[in-house]
């Protein structure tokens, strides 16, 4: 049975959860929905209103973190992205908890004041001393990154990489968006795209997004 | 090689720990760190300045979820707690990743406006306001759990308890402290319970809490 993701390529962790699926060989019938127009508010399969949701056939999945663990433990070829080895499976684990936790509530909210501020605060400006905590927040998460999540190694499992990195890659990469400095994880991040086919061309549709809102007079 | 987990009783992930480990027969040496007194800021063996944190070997795990799931499936025993079939187990994954995303952030907030406003935010009294809206969040989350978690079956993976039942058990249950009505999920709670000998004990450790605060004269 088909597994059926319901998102939008603008989100990081729906891009993550493609770049896996076309990696492992696992395919997937992509269920657009339109969260400028908030449609994640309308759309019943959706439990949390938020995007990436996966159905395949009885089973319902509303956290991305839980998706990628879940396409690759399906697949016969996933077992590299998602270690068996239990310890690197725990390092594996313990940064997708860490993403929650910690490090993408801050590119989240980063997000959220750099480009939703009309549409989500209902504010004429973005609130440049908030921008200014959350980048510090940010900056000091990838230096953390590099310090404990890698420490030397090539990825955060040790010499191959993971969906920890794949997820890793499109959420620092989100703030390029918004012309974020990334130079401190540009080569652990052209390390990861290297393994990524397609990596580029996805996104680019992220990229569009300030385009977009501008055209809605939601930026200016 | 034993299991080592720096903790604190007080805290539900760390107590979630503890459960789980008894449970499966792992053993478990408890290093105690005085989270009062801020030793999680002075121990070097902390990557977060977070509890807990396992150290097994050489492999550091800075998660309680990560924690928890490591202490399964390294157990031959915990192949009931964290279950080997790949839709039961993503329903257990997708709650450990929104209980990060979601559900212990608020409870998180709640006490730390109830309990540490002096200790963490050198208010005299608590923001009365703030602790109103957590509350809102914490019955919606709540009743939400019930609703699409428990969704009619005994646990959040169908017929069997799991980790992601201690973790919301201990979590709800942290609440208590701080008097928070818990009956909409109460017959739940009771359900895990019953699987998880010491629970009571372990629980009254963290209900002194507000006395110890008291006699710190943190509150009134």
């Amino acid at each position: 049975m088909a597994m059926r993701l319901f998102g939008n390529r603008v989100s990081h962790p729906v891009r993550a959860c493609i770049l896996l699926a076309r990696k492992v060989g696992q395919p997937l019938e992509e269920v657009n929905v339109d969260i400028l127009k908030g449609e994640q508010f309308k759309i019943k399969d959706l439990p949390f209103r938020k995007i990436p949701v996966l159905k395949h056939g009885d089973l319902t999945l509303a956290e991305s973190t839980a998706i990628l663990r879940y396409i690759a433990d399906s697949s016969p070829s996933g077992g590299d992205w998602y270690p068996k080895d239990l310890k690197k499976r725990a390092k594996v684990d313990e940064f997708l908890d860490h993403w929650h936790s910690t490090f993408n509530p801050t590119i989240f909210n980063l997000m959220r004041n750099k480009l939703f501020y009309k549409m989500l605060f209902r504010a004429d400006k973005p609130d440049e001393k908030v921008i200014a905590e959350l980048r510090k927040a940010k900056d000091s998460n990838n230096k953390l990154f590099n310090s404990y999540f890698i420490k030397g190694k090539p990825f955060v499992a040790g010499e191959a990489p993971s969906i920890a990195d794949i997820l890793a890659t499109v959420t620092m990469d989100q703030t390029s968006l918004i012309g974020e400095d990334l130079s401190p994880v540009t080569a652990y991040m052209d390390r990861v795209k290297s393994h990524l086919e397609g990596y580029d061309e996805l996104h680019k549709v992220a990229m569009e997004m300030p385009v977009t809102l501008r055209k809605m007079k939601m930026i200016s």
